[in-house]
Parts: C-alpha cells; structure tokens; sequence
C-alpha cells in the first residue's frame, strides 16, 4: 500500500538525512553546565537570524512561550492573549496554572490581528486600584493558526509593539512558524521579530527538526527565562545532538518553505471543485488550507469525512467547530497534494448526497 | 452643609442602631476554635434562607468567591465566568493567581445570561487531550452588576445548573446581592440558590452590614472552603461582634430592599428628563440606575459631569467605558434622589451646550 | 457552675466594655475605598508604635504573614523560616500554595534565635545558577511562642537584620505578640521593629480586640501588602468598627500585659510543685507557661491530663509532641491561676502513680 | 594535551556509537500525538525493567520529578523531602512554585535514610485542623547524591513505603541512578521499585544516553504525569531519535556501572594515601568520591584545590561546605582514575604546607 499523506501538522515532519548525519557527528557538551557547543552555536544563529542579542534552546514550543509568560510577568500580572490563539487554547493554561498569571483573551480579527483598541483598553486599568490585575505582557501569533495560518503584517507588529512599550508592557510574539510568515510577507523574520521583547519559534514544524523550540530576546530576558527551563526541568544534557538537527533547519530548510505554501495554494484550488467542501474564501498565505464539510452538499460529518479520507490515506484534523485544517510540510509532495484531492473528491462522491 | 447623597455603592451603608446594639450584647467566642455561638448562628441561619446545607462566614465577598473557586476546581482546572462578572474583572484574578486556576471568560447577553452554547462550547473539551484546561466550576452572577443589576430567572439558573451538572461541572453563584434579586423576581432567594453547589452574599452591601459575606453550600464544600478561609488568612477571632450584625442584616433587611428599588426606578425616571443624559432603556429592576454623557447634548465629559456633581454633594461612580452608575441603598431617602436629580440638572445646565 | 479558666491561648480574649463603646461610636466609610476614618487612625497609630511609615489592617494575623511574604518575594523565592515558627507550623504553608514561595526551614535555638551562620548558609547560593531558589525574605518570631515564648534580644534582631541586608534579602517580623516582648524586654516595640522591613502584630491575643492584625512597614511595602490583601479577600468594608476596637487595644491594654506577665510566673511557680509535671526550666518571660505529663510521676498522658483539667474547669492546649501550654491574658485572674494550680494536682492526684 | 579527565558528574558521559547508530535508524512520529513507536518502546521497557505498569519519557530527571509531584499531591498538599535531596536543593523548588506543595525537608541519616519516627511526625497532622498542609507525598532518593551516594536497602525502602501507605501518602522514588544503586545491592531495580507509586530514573547519567529521563508508575499516575508534562511544556515530537538512545542505554549500559564502582573504590583507595585530603570514612557503595581538604594537612582551599586540579586537567566539582565529590562513568578509565590521583598528590604537594 501506498504511503500516508500526512496533513494533520508539520509537527509530523521527520528529520532530513543531513539532520541525522549533523546529529551523529555534533560535538556534545553538558548544556545544563552551558557547556555543549553545538547548543550555543544553535542560539548564537537562531539570535542572529531574528536579530536578537541572545537564544536558548527549549525542548517545545509550549515551554518556550510559557518561559516567556514567566519571564515577563510577575505573579498576578495580566496576559493579553489573542482568544484563539494557540498559547491561549492549546498550552493547557500553563501561565495561570504555574505562574499565577491572569489571562485576558482578546478576540483576533478575520486577518488574525488583535484590534488594538481592544488591546489598549487591556492595558488601561487604573494600576492603584488593587481591584485589578496589571498587564504585564501582550502575546501575538503569526502566523496565526486558527485564522487560516495568516501572517500579521510588519506594519501591525510595529504598532502592537509601540503600544506596548507605551504601556511598559511587553511584547511576546509566537513565532512557531515565523519563517513562514516571513516568506510570505517576503521580509526577512528579523523585521518581524523586530518589535518584539522575545520571539518563540519551532525548529520542528515546517523546518523538520526533530525537537526543540528556540526563545530569542534580549540578554537579560533570556536569562531569566533560562532559569525557568531549568525550573520547568527543561535543562537536556548533551542537547546538542538535537540542536545538531535544528542548525541544519534553520540553514536548509528555511527557503523550501516556498514548495509548501504553493503546495497549499495547489490543495485549495483543488479542493474549490469539490462539492461538499466549503472552503476558506482566501487563498491560503502559508502552508495551511481550511475547509468545511457543506452539509447541503453531502450527508457527510466533519468526523465522518475526517475518517472516510483517513481509510483512504489520508490523514487531516479537525480545529473545533466543523473546521478542517490540512497543513503542507517537508513530507508533501505535489503528487501528494493531488492524491489527497481525489481521495477527498471519492469520500465525498462516495457518501449520500443529502437531498432537501 | 447637608450631607452626601452617596449614589457611589450600596458597600457604602452604614451599620443600624440594632447592629450595634447586637453587636455590643452578642456572646462571643474564638471562631477560629469553632467556638463563637454568633457566628455558628449566622452561618446556620445563612445555610437555612439560601436552603444549603451549611454556611461560612468571610470577611468579604472576594474571599468567599476565591474560596468558592479554590474549593470547586483543582490546580489546572479552568473556570468559565463572565467577561463582565465581578469575579472576573474586579477580583484581581485571584483563582489564578493563587489557585493556578484557568478564566474563560463568556460575553455575557444584555440580559445579563451567559450564553447557554457559548458555556457549553467551554464545557466541551477533549477530557484526554493534555493541551486543554479541565472545566471544573462555571460562575454566574445574579443580579448581574455590568449588566445593569439585572437579576437572572430562576429559570436560566435551573437551565445553567443543569448542564453543568451534566458535564460534571460545578455551579457557583455571585449573589452579592441576591436579596436584591430575589425581591425582584419574587422569589424566596433559596430558589434562585437551589441550582448551585455554592452561593456567596454580602452582609455589607444592601444588607447594611458592616463586614461580611457568607458562603453556602453543601457541608464538604464549605468544610473545604473553611480550610481555604484560614490559608487566605480569613479566619476571625471573635467574629461574633460583625457576625451579630449580620444576622440583623438578614431578619431586618431585606424586606427592605423595596425601597431601594422604588428610589432606583424613581431616579431614573428623574434622570430621563435631563437634558444631556442617556438612560439604559430598560426601567431598573434593582437597585442600580446606568447613565451615560450624551455628548450630543452637553459639552461634559463623564468625568467632568462626576466631579460637578461631587461638588455639589452627590457622589457617583464610573463602571468603565463611560458608563455612571447610581446605586440607591439604606442610607438613600427618597429625597436624596430627588436631589440627585436636581444636581445633575443643575450640572448638565452650567455646562456649556455643544454646538453640533 | 464557676466560670472556665481559659488558658489554651490568649486568642481567646474578649473584647473590654471600652472596646465595644468605641465600636459602636465609631466614625466609620468604606475602607475597600480607602474611606474609613477609624481604619485610618488605626493604621497611623499602629504605625507610629512601631516606628514605621504606614500601617494596613488585616483580618487576621496569618494574612498580614502571608501578604507580607508575597510582599517580599517573587514567585520562585526562598523564604528562610523558623522550622517551628507559627508562619512555617500554623498557616498551612500559604507562601508555598498561594505565592510559589519556597521554603527553608530553620531549627531554632533554645533561646528562639535562627542561628545567624545557618541562616547566612540559606542565604548564601550562588545566584546565577538556576538550580536554586533566590532568598527573598527572612522571617523571624518574637517572642517564639513554640520556644516558651521566649523574646528575642534588640541585638540579635538587629544582627540578623544586618545580615540579611547585606544579602539583599527583607525582613520580615512575626511579632504576633511584641507588646509582649517589649514589656519583657523592657524596651518601646519600635526598638524591636527598627531592624525589620515589615512587622505583623495581632489585635485580638493579650491586647483583647475581637478581630484583627496589623501589618506596618516602609510605604512601598505596604501599599504592595495592600494590593495582595484586596486579592486575598482581606479587604473589609465599615472596618472601623473593629478597628475601634483596636485603638482601645493599643491605648489601654499594652501596659497591663505585664499582669499577665506575672500571672505566667505565678503560674510556673505554683506548677513546679505539682508532682507528675515537668516545667520548663527557664521561668516564663513572657504569658505562656509550658509543661509535660512526666509518666515516672503519673500514669496521665497528655491527653489524659488535659481531658482530667477540662473537666475541672481549666482549659490547656498541647502544642505536639507532649508539650502542653497555658496561656495567661485579661481574662485570667491571679485567683483563676490559683484554680489552675488546684486543678492540675488534683488531677494528677486522682490518678494512680506509676510504679515503676 | 591528553583529554580531561571529567569526574564532576556523570551527566558529562556521551552517547556510545551504539546509541548514535540507533538514533539515526529509529523509526519516528510525532510524539505529542503519541506516535512514535521507538518513544512506546522505550516507555514499554522501562516500566517493564522497574515493574511497573507505565512510564512517560521526560527531558530531565527535574521535570520527572516534578511530574511526580504535581500527580501525588493536590494545591496544598505537603511534600515530605529529604533536607540534603536533590529535590530539595536542586530543583529550585518547583513543586512550591508551579505546584503550591509545601516542602517538609527531613534531615537524613548518615545511610541516607529519613529516620521513619521524623517521618511519621510530618504525616501524624490532624487532618481536620485547617492550620495544617495535609501530607500528600513522601520522596527518597536511592543512591543519595549527598550522602556519599548510598543506596538505600531494599528492607528500609519497603518500610517507608508501608509507612506511607498506611498514612494515605504516595512515595515517590527519586531514582536519578537506580541502577548504580541495584547493582551496588545485587538486586533487579524492580526490587527497589516496587513500594513506591512512582520512580524517577536518568537516562543521561551513568547510562550515558544525551537526554531524557523517565518516569514509571501505574498507569492513572502516568497519565496524569503526561498532562503535566505537556503543561510544563515537555512534549518532544520525534523524540523516538533520543529515546533510540535511551533503549541503547537500558540495554548495553547497566551491567558495566560494575565498572564505574570499582573505578570509584580505586580512586577512594589512591586518595587515601595522599596527604591533605580528607575522605570520607566508607568505601564508595555506588560511582562517587567524597572527600574535603583537610587544612592541617595542606595550604589548600577547597576552591584553590579544585582550581589547581582542573589546571592540570582533572575536573571535580564543590558540593556545598567544602565536599568535593568526583564521580566515575563511562567516560572514565581506570587509567583517568590513577591520573587523577597523581594530579592531586601533584597539587596538593605544589601548595605550600601549613605549619601549625
């Protein structure tokens, strides 16, 4: 039998050949003495390409944010989160659970923006009043998964950031797949980076590493947020067998991404003649298509859908509310894309057509 | 000089000749032993009106609702309040803070109800999916002070009730004021009580206490929010003196409340000829009147039309967004509102008009 | 029936006719706003004794500790304890579950200290290694009351405050009692506050008031204190009611204290010629007197031997391990510790010897 | 030069070819799924090796640790430590400050034991006194670092878990190196496991794997302990790539810890002999070396002596007031071993003698 398309995530992304073979031959230290050489060369590049003045490798993106919510808030400070933002939904309310910090979920606009009036009213409470928790920190994804993976625009960032430091608020960006963005905007991820106190990205999304998440930001940040890997227990040995991978990702993996945003566009435009489908009205800007069961066009569910493509080879996930997401990566080829079209186009024709 | 018209809150009453008096003859013991015969019966009579097993005497109605929150959910367990509840927006987030304890705040109808789908939709998550925060308690806030002092049905509470149960989910009640609510549907307050695990009042609000609010509920929630009580340091020595005041709060003080009421929906009628003011539409059904600056009819500022106000002896509080309110109370005569109504007048008239 | 000679704590005092003529006469608003005159008056009062700037009523003593440690340390500090001090044995570890502060315990001397080399030791990890929990804040306990109640030295207090600035590390006094130790020590309270950033002292033990502590320290830490007291629930409408009571307390019942004083002696004195008792050997300093059941001398357990006094009329507490304490206050008179003394030889004279 | 001659920990040891090969051919997934095979597969053996029903592959012992934890006791709940354990001293205090669990530190026996009477005090709380954190979880450590690395007999581990059982307290194992300490005992670690709910054990020491930890129990436990893990953000996706390593180390590297013990009873025996050092009075049980300077005997500092050794190529580490431990491992021979006599007789004899 033929392989699996995978399109549930990138996270399902394997490691390259060249990964394996860096991973084999990395020099190793103990980084929980801060002594693996291979994890410093990784923070030192991963600083350097989001034009940030220091890294440091953690084992997920989930500790790499939840650091991040530690280092800048105090215990009772406010998180301004987006409300369906992957911090806010799908990292188990670690800020409040381990760090006494109140979320503030603001909800994004279709194009995965905050308002920023409603971020500004957040930020305006009357900080005498002990009635009120303080705003500490402003968190934005881009690009922003659950709005079709778009990225926010240079131009929003700065502005969100501005009004942040206006507030003496800071700004933490979920970057988990910032190089996409950044190809699609066609600017360097640095610009993007730019107005933000610390920046989380994935080394093992769309860029295939096996493991690890990077935090960048400014020195003293990064310490504290360093005290608080170890904390988390997020200190790994001899790390540079993973950071091994995650150098080759940020070195070759980076520009590839442009075959998986037109491997997107290819499932969406395939996808537009199937009936029963209703897709997102926008082409897709990264590497992630979302679509819905039309129930006047076929008696499938959302689950029952999910799962006749599922027999069929191929994999995708529900994002809440009868919201399909397929998500392009590494694993992907064009004639993956294609198969997953007709297998959908085949479970759809397959299913009763509903008549009313 | 005469004295203020202070429309600020009803936390503004002041305790009754008989309070005093009660307080002055109570036997006294030292409750944090269990052994203050006041207390024991203020608790009892509390549990007895709200029909709960047992009651515990706080000295506020934040701790009561913390405590309520800490007993309902564990660490990590997630909290589905109202955006404009109380809880949520005045209490400094305490249950995360101190309970590491997950807000999903819901948006709450005009008619002060949380959207039965939209609590729902944060019931259901994936139980065994470790991305997602556990919903263990959902809290409802009767009459809904942001939206008005509109009081909940007993039939939404029932319906509210219901499906928490169904998820295994707690039910807590805010009903700071709830005698204020129950006066206004009718109703004995137990029946507004039945469908909740556990209720918080306030002795010091309407009720005209000085200190206090009382939790009930069944007897292990409140041997588990006892426990929290002397953690957050609530435990009183010889409460008997403030609890003595209390149970004048509940024999004398409710029956009551009808005149606060009547001076509400005579202040707004009062306020609905004045030039410059926009009332919320509907007549208040409890002791709150909301007002708004009409900038098209006065050249005030809502802060400006508070402070011109003040300076002529009545005192008004801003709820956020350009929102005033005026709460009538015990300390409120009939006249007093009529002066409001002339101060504010008078107020509006000694600004100059906008020229629009 | 004669009235019950209470000696478990001086917890148990009630408040004087002068307290509750001041209660009932007292100017009162709502403090929650910062309003309450009487509260005010407290507060600066509280303040002056203690040679501090500010002042804030608490409901009790164990949230002025606990506020005052969150006040000190940031989530993820070391608070150096006393292994049996009230704050560390008695407050259910509420630094550790509402703050995320950790705590080292510390064995104390016979005579109450913290020895200063251990206490330097907890004080002295290196910062930079994230292995460890950051010292925050020192607390320290006089008089100790599980060391006999025992104060500790002016020079002690001042060379463990030195200490502990010259590590950047607050601290904080559990003066629960230090009208007490002051009086035994012979020297104003102030001079015990002056080496510390923070001191809690209660209302409601020898000094009578029904309800209350005070926390008193430099502004900054104060208004700080204040925000986590509105968080914890601490915050207490017409709080003048109480706070009344608690002027009368510092105004008239600090220099009487040294009755109970001389009645603890008395007390010691009368017991030490009880066969079947073992007494501390050091004369009480201040109102507690601590013994044991000597099992050579009786066939009485502890818990015997208070159940046998119970009976009789005379209340005793154990405080572990064996050790029974009696507490003298206003509401023990010398014939009552006369009683007491009958009592206790009756009891042990009502059971048979040992013989062995 | 020749290599260093690392004996600071044996978290310095790095992955065999063996392990590198088995990285680079495992078959992988994406673990946060629960989809890696190898991942299973390891999980699988290792509950099998310590006969339990499930295990959870973590980033660090730390994190494993705090899993554990976080899964045997609720907010509140007190942790019974060992006061020298490396969960005490080491973690900075994670289940206090992500948990709210109050530490009880013990002071452990020279045998590493914690006295079974000290133990039963701090579980022996009345539990219906809201004063107290109720006990929820008792942890050991076997070998124990800071007691010469002692393993704990299987006859006292069986009694504390008995103790605990009865109390209604969960024990977890801390079993950074339970090999070293079954193979120093002639039993399968089973053995050592069975009385506790939980162990934790390395993967990264002794066993030489680069990361990861492991967490074994029943399967509610684990469970429960992967929620957390993905709340403390250590879910990896292809972690199949270290845990490839870490099946390499269970299964090639137990039987040779035989070797590391005998290389640490050589260097004891080498160290006797020179002059200046003090040893600690046991023969090594497991892979460690303790021994101080001895200042009668050398002008030598503990860091002088340390620094002198590294100069010359011989690393030791300082474990607090003034002990020098050396730690032997798969990265050291016996050659290493002899070498690091010479250089410390050859630094020891370079200081100049005290003459005292």
């Amino acid at each position: 039998m033929s392989h699996v398309v995978e399109l549930r995530s990138d996270t399902f992304t394997l490691p390259t050949p060249r990964m394996l073979a860096a991973a084999t031959a990395a020099r190793l230290g103990d980084d929980v003495y801060g002594e693996d050489p291979t994890v410093a060369e990784l923070e030192s590049l991963s600083a350097k390409l989001l034009g940030k003045e220091a890294g440091c490798l953690m084992p997920s993106g989930t500790m790499a944010n939840l650091a991040a919510l530690l280092t800048h808030s105090p215990r009772g400070g406010k998180a301004v989160v987006g409300a369906e933002s992957d911090i806010y939904v799908y990292e188990a309310g670690g800020a409040s659970v381990f760090g006494g910090i109140v979320y503030e979920p603001i909800t994004a606009a279709e194009d995965g923006t905050l308002p920023l009036d409603a971020v500004a009213d957040a930020f305006e409470v009357d900080r005498d009043d002990p009635q009120f928790a303080l705003p500490a920190v402003l968190t934005l994804e881009t690009p922003h998964n659950r709005r079709g993976g778009i990225p926010l625009t240079p131009g929003y960032l700065a502005a969100a950031g501005a009004l942040a430091r206006r507030h003496g608020v800071a700004l933490h960006l979920d970057g988990a797949r910032i190089f996409n963005a950044a190809l699609a905007l066609g600017v360097p991820a640095a610009d993007l980076a730019a107005p933000a106190d610390t920046v989380q990205f994935c080394l093992s999304k769309g860029l295939s590493a096996p493991i690890g998440s990077m935090l960048v930001g400014d020195e003293a940040s990064i310490a504290t947020a360093r005290r608080y890997r170890k904390m988390l227990g997020g200190g790994m040995r001899q790390a540079g067998m993973i950071a091994a991978c995650g150098i080759v990702a940020l070195t070759d993996m980076t520009d590839r991404l442009a075959d998986d945003h037109a491997h997107a566009r290819r499932l969406a435009e395939g996808l537009a003649d199937v009936p029963g489908l209703r897709l997102d009205p926008e082409p897709p800007r990264t590497n992630m298509v979302f679509f819905a069961v039309d129930d006047e066009g076929t008696s499938h569910t959302t689950e029952s859908l999910i799962e006749a493509a599922r027999v069929r080879g191929v994999h995708l996930a529900e994002l809440g509310r009868g919201r399909i997401r397929a998500v392009t990566h590494s694993g992907v080829t064009a004639a993956d894309v294609d198969r997953a079209v007709d297998v959908l186009a085949d479970a759809v024709a397959a299913a009763p057509r509903t008549t009313r």
